[in-house]
């Protein structure tokens, strides 16, 4: 393939708004082109690195048994609604209406399909387990796409599911599942480990994120400096210290003139931020649903996680309350107490309520605070959740005297044990071997190839360009002809074409009017691990000078030998 | 691959709306199943043959230097309103509209997006010519999805675009397309020609459809006994004999009681029907404007082919007028006359009108019509256009002396050469040699998948099932294990990983619970080109049974000689 045949270009400069390597590259040495927001076309380039990752996908898939299907990207209304998700999932289904008024969604995942297909194929024990999966387009549609390839509207998903007669089963194939997606991402050379992470919208009862540590993450992940737990904050457990035994006093109110803050309330009354309350307000907001008002109440040196209320709510979305929301529950903002409030508001209190005694908390009276407050004596919250963020530093709920540590990353995959949410609404069943009919159990494992492409540019840059591992380049070797002489052109293209017999994808920049600063410049940046230098100098002694992308030694490597030589890894 | 564990079933009963084989196959042996109208998952055996038709696809258009990409199935409003086919392309582009009111359409194919990126992409004449494509989802809204996989809403399709300096380059080019689509239909073995087809909705100038003979076919094609001419009836000219020289009568108005069809007008009056000339009314609609009242006139041995009146019409949709409308005009329903209109009425007559003196043509009045009508004589049409539907038997336009044969056909591949339809509007250019600014000239070509496969079956099937040709089946081998005697099914085991071995895809049916009888007619229906049986009797002469899906030969097969067997063509 000639450079200059290529149906793209390369780039002297980057998008403006492309704040991640992964986007800055990817656009300038011309592997994708945006077409629409969190939407690219994949060029030549590009389609060559997703097409080696979907040989590196489906090689490792097959291995564990996987079936190769392909499930519409228009699924049906109905489908949705008999699991629930028409509404569940939120504005991120794009939902479509036809002539007839026929309503349809743009698959976003395909446990829905599956389930369907299910229903209809299964029906006895001997017919599992199953593993089924796609190479597919999906389409979410994202309130903010980013990071170049990271967070697309429209993008390539290998989408596994498995079905099994029981969760033993389905925990025997969760680990074959796991270790499949830790041998592709070894073999596309990126760094993940997984998290334990929230389930959301998939439901079901347990789920694995693989995520490559990343500044820019999006992603909050905690890691245990002893034991190597690691979760997701939205999932992830802290240890709270026993509160000490101390005699509970009995509850005063005190004025708290001018504090405005947790801080300044436990700094003028004398106590640490752990020893007081705080009452946060939220609307939790359901499809088709008038929104709820929430009191969560949490230690004072403690913030809740969105994720994990909404987790404790069952599902929809929250934002805060407004000062108008929280005054119409009879609540006095800044000073709101969870001590004598009505019977119609719903409280909810994080687990750290029950680690201290004597906490200060609002009066419900502008500028007073109560000292003394105990759980249970003092109010007696119906439901006592997790609903805290972990924070840097954190005591391990795992280990004994192991410490979390907050990190960035982003998710590059995610196992899901879905168990029977979707066989229990759905109707997918099988017969044992006695006739006795049982729920399906179901897990399902995504892994989105654009953001893999771009993690892989990630994690293998330099400031000159990508530096493809050689498994996943769109060529292997990269051809510079220096000088438009016929003869070296002619040899380069003879070089080309040995190549190709060999096996090798080449390609070529026999390019006249560009100089060897922007050829070699060009190189760099499309980042193919061997480049090749035919030049007078070179010729003249029978060679022609060999780089690799990946190192900065130059070769001359003999016209015979260049085949043997560009094979080495 | 265990037949037990495939995540599908064979069915005994096609769906009751199968009238096609290959919907009834297709189903039965569990290659697909209905997922919504026009709408099927690929199950495991069908996504296996939809890999090996796209493993073809791609073989043969690298060969002719396609560089594949991937556009997105989501494309923006603009890009469509920049090509102008926001509104030209109908009910059949499948629009969304996103939470922010933003507005897409689902790619029904990508010409305008290939338009959007040459325009950034391409500047010189050094980088021409392009040829790019895709295999791909495509999604169209059709009113009738009919006929199993031969139209279908969403399906894959193989489209290619290229880009030229010219058109001559543009014909070299199409003749290397058109030999490749030739060899593609050959290596799945399906007999196909080209016809010259009408451009639609595409634009263009020139255009052929592949099309494959099948009693059931929607397309209706003329070839001529002759000289090979072969076209869609939408695009097919034939020839009008010219008339005889008479002398011109005058007209005189008759009356005609009780004739109310062209025959009996002909009939009472005593001339043949092309003799006669017949009014026919349509409604011309295109999207955003109010319907046009369209006055027909052909000769009334001939009818009107509405997709030939479009494009004369400049595209948009016809209907039949209602007498309501007809009389609205001032003409009389069943006696209407080209002579003496209002020059309000936009009139469009047949080339045919040319062909005739002395016509029977309506009087305006009911009941009576006039003789002795000549052209231009008593009346003048401003357009004269070709608006036939050719007939049985018509006189070839091509050759002298041959006649033209209806035939009903199934469209498999269309190829259009679009020129500047689309460079224009969205200002694609290149420079050539001298600076100078010129259009790209671009041609785009296409081929539907699932069609393709549905097709094969059409064509490889017996009363049994599908007989797959071998570079397409599913599996090579299918191996039948009779009995349940665990020797016999460890010795098929054995096999099956012999010949998996040796580069084979195995299927391997060791049900316990079914008879001999069940297992050899899912084979015959799932229509695996080798059938391999492995039973007490052949293991004790040291062989399994062989069989060729397509002969009804039994061989005994020495077990050291299987693979060698199989191999054979």
């Amino acid at each position: 393939m000639k450079l200059a045949h290529l149906f793209t270009r390369t780039l002297r400069d980057a998008p403006s708004d492309a704040e991640m390597v992964n986007h800055q590259l990817a656009v300038r040495a011309g592997l994708v082109r945006l077409v629409a927001a969190g939407s690219y076309a994949l060029m030549p380039l590009g389609r060559r690195v997703i097409q080696k990752i979907e040989g590196i996908l489906r090689d490792e898939i097959n291995r564990i048994d996987g079936q190769e299907i392909r499930m519409p990207v228009v699924q049906p209304a109905e489908i949705f609604q008999a699991s629930g998700r028409w509404d569940s999932f939120g504005p991120v289904l794009q939902k479509i209406k036809n002539g007839s008024g026929r309503e349809f969604a743009l698959g976003p995942t395909h446990e829905d399909v599956v389930a369907f297909l299910a229903e209809r194929e299964i029906d006895s024990y001997k017919q599992l387990p199953q593993h089924v999966y796609q190479i597919q387009t999906k389409y979410r549609n994202e309130a903010r796409p980013r990071g170049g390839l990271i967070r697309l509207r429209e993008f390539t998903m290998k989408d596994s599911y498995s079905l099994h007669t029981d969760y033993a089963d389905l925990d025997r194939f969760y680990e074959r599942m796991v270790g499949a997606y830790r041998r592709i991402c070894e073999r596309v050379q990126i760094d993940v480990f997984p998290v334990e992470a929230d389930t959301g919208v998939m439901g079901g009862r347990d789920s694995h994120e693989f995520v490559m540590l990343h500044d820019q993450g999006e992603a909050l992940v905690v890691v245990c400096d002893q034991c190597g737990y690691a979760a997701n904050t939205e999932a992830a457990a802290f240890r709270l210290d026993k509160p000490e035994a101390v005699e509970w006093e009995a509850v005063q109110k005190v004025a708290t003139p001018d504090c405005t803050s947790i801080q300044e309330v436990a700094d003028f009354i004398g106590v640490p931020t752990n020893q007081t309350l705080k009452a946060v307000f939220f609307v939790n907001e359901k499809a088709g649903q008038v929104g709820e008002f929430v009191f969560v109440v949490i230690r004072g040196d403690l913030d809740v996680n969105e994720v994990k209320l909404i987790n404790a709510l069952g599902g929809g979305e929250v934002r805060p309350a407004t000062d108008e929301e929280i005054r119409a529950t009879g609540a006095v903002p800044g000073y709101a107490s969870p001590m004598g409030l009505s019977q119609d508001v719903k409280v909810i209190a994080d687990v750290s309520v029950r680690y201290g005694a004597n906490f200060v908390a609002g009066a419900n009276d502008a500028g007073y605070h109560f000292t003394g407050v105990n759980v249970p004596r003092d109010f007696d919250p119906a439901v006592v959740v997790d609903l805290a963020e972990p924070y840097e530093g954190a005591g391990c709920a795992r280990c004994d005297g192991g410490h979390l540590h907050l990190k960035r990353a982003i998710e590059i995959g995610h196992c899901f044990k879905l168990g029977t949410r979707y066989s229990d609404v759905m109707d997918v069943t099988y017969q044992d071997e006695k006739g006795e009919s049982h729920p399906v159990v179901m897990g399902s494992y995504g892994i989105g190839l654009e953001r893999l492409m771009g993690l892989i540019i990630e994690a293998h840059h330099d400031d000159y360009g990508i530096i493809w591992p050689r498994c996943v380049a769109p060529f292997d070797v990269h051809i510079v002809v220096l000088g438009k002489e016929p003869e070296y052109v002619e040899r380069a293209a003879q070089l080309h074409d040995e190549l190709i017999a060999a096996g090798f994808d080449v390609l070529l920049d026999d390019r006249a009017d560009c100089t060897a600063g922007v050829k070699f410049a060009d190189a760099d940046l499309i980042g193919v691990p061997v480049r090749l230098t035919v030049s007078k100098k070179a010729l003249e002694a029978g060679c022609v000078e060999g780089k690799r992308r990946a190192s900065s030694e130059r070769v001359m490597v003999p016209l015979e030998q260049v085949v043997e030589w560009v094979g080495e890894e």
